[in-house]
């Protein structure tokens, strides 16, 4: 992991399924004290709980608009504190820390080069149900400061996740506004198809204010993913749709 | 825009209908790329979505004590992608970014001092409906460098909004106890005047531990608005209220 | 207040039951201005309204394992703008702000050293209903700074809440998840205790991947508490349970 010298990453960006309570507040405390002065971001809290397999098709698309040199620390992980690997991936100038479970298969998948380590080091003492604070913050921190993981490089196809789809036709994300946010790519899609969902006929437009408040529509969200909205309403009420629903995409 | 010298600014305060995803977190990892070292506050997240016309009320009154030298980049933009043109307002000493909707009409039309741009600055690349990362950051940084925002001066009453009411007789935010805040400043309505809501006697108390535990009154919040709660209660549950109800308020 | 010397305060972590809304965010600005540079962070601001004989159980479980330098300034006071007292406590190296209303009671009596002042220091302007932003904020940049905060020097059993008991049989938090966080301590109940909780057996488990997934258990959380879970469900919608409710705990 030769970018992970000291100075290389300018700051954290924490993609977790936390939620509004005190996790993620507690692993900026850690942050804070291991690394003073780096800017740490929670990019999102919210992820659907205990869905890898969802958060794995949103992950890069978050990331694909943020600055070179962050660190990203991910953690959607219903299998804390059993046999799964700790992971440190670096792709493209970015870095990113979490479980082997599938969180960080569709980045590391569509990364041009490639670093993984299944991580060695662990601290002396860590809780068997909070690895965010506990293991995955102080590997960050490791990182950062250019240390030693005590690392296995591994082959991409040997990360959990690697023979996934390429593309995910589901709801992997409903964000505050009820939009239906896909882990489809929209570049894969013939540019305004029509599609049908929930029995709905739902039209191709560029953005909101070309679809006539309260109906149903899909576009290119700035993630660079098919999402279906709904002008000034919520799409998840009006289909009756949520994180994990079966989309039916056909990519072109 | 004298003021948007480099240096001006110390700090940006983010006012949204963004929620808890990650659309604000975007917003804080462009700003951290673009003003290393300028501390960003995400001030409110989860005003009432879509609704510029009763943020624009808010606003005013959440800024009135916090302390000078800060931007405030607001988005609440139904209407993003389209035609409505984007402002940098400087306003007695505290700068502002956001549509030209009418969400920052209340506080130019409060100013004492107005200088108003339509910024013609645009980035080389940006989304359909993102704004709010893509327009209002980068404008945001170039006010903190001092750059130029290609901008045509605006007067005041060409501002959407301008001939809006001086305050709002609704319900503008509903706070996570459940308190109704009003679009109306306290100091136009008669003091410890008695209120009639949804056919509920609403007295004045001084603050919550002067009313009984349970029983709905109006008191001066402290951002000077009228303000309807229950001590240890939900107003909104009690009263059936919400953002965009209408309150009796006879300003005095 | 020996140790509120310049320098001595690393970091300010806010504790409250402000929800979403925006009073974490006009609580940061007014820290950003008083104390430029400062890291603060927002440990949680979902605490259950209202009811700081619950959060003072939470309170030194998420205090256990952060790191030292920390001021705790700590808001949920339902009785603002009347006759309580502020306090300001050093304990173990940490400091803490806030009500006295048995919010810091727990953390207070569980200290080994502990120094209690009654505040007498108030600044010329301030609301009746925000102390958080008004004068506690105020008050922890003083500490910060080292300045006098005219107090009186307090015996600990005169704080409200000295005599409550030692640990709480009762929901004090939910977490994102849904999980029953109690206000006792793990390491006083029998270690792998079978409890019966609203009718349903629970059984103990070292974590969450090691129960079967819907099923009820209970574990040592990650800050010492036992905690009642379904693994990848909801426990407080399984047993119908939310803060303030009653847990049949028998401690060892």
């Amino acid at each position: 992991m030769t970018a992970g010298t000291p100075g290389g990453v300018r700051r954290i960006a924490l993609v977790t399924d936390f939620g509004p309570g005190p996790y993620v507040g507690q692993v900026r405390l850690v942050l804070d004290a291991l690394l003073p002065g780096l800017p740490v971001v929670s990019l999102v809290s919210d992820l659907a709980p205990f869905r890898p397999d969802l958060a794995a098709y949103l992950l890069p698309a978050l990331v694909r608009d943020t600055p070179a040199g962050t660190l990203f620390l991910c953690v959607v992980d219903p299998g804390v504190g059993g046999e799964r690997a700790l992971l440190a991936l670096e792709a493209d100038g970015r870095w990113f820390v979490g479980p082997d479970n599938g969180l960080l298969a569709t980045v590391a998948r569509r990364a041009r080069h490639l670093h993984a380590l299944r991580v060695g080091w662990q601290p002396v003492r860590f809780s068997q149900s909070f690895h965010g604070r506990d293991l995955f913050a102080p590997i960050a921190a490791r990182i950062c400061g250019g240390e030693d993981l005590q690392g296995d490089r591994l082959d991409g196809p040997s990360l959990v996740g690697w023979d996934w789809p390429d593309d995910l036709a589901r709801v992997v994300y409903v964000d505050a506004y009820g939009n239906l946010i896909s882990g489809a790519r929209a570049d894969r899609l013939d540019p305004q198809a029509r599609l049908s969902v929930a029995g709905v006929d739902i039209p191709w437009a560029r953005t909101f204010c070309e679809a006539p408040p309260g109906s149903a529509f899909w576009y290119e969200n700035a993630f660079g993913l098919v999402e279906i909205a709904v002008n000034q309403g919520r799409a998840d009420r009006v289909l009756g749709l949520g994180p994990g629903s079966d989309l039916p995409l056909c990519p072109g």
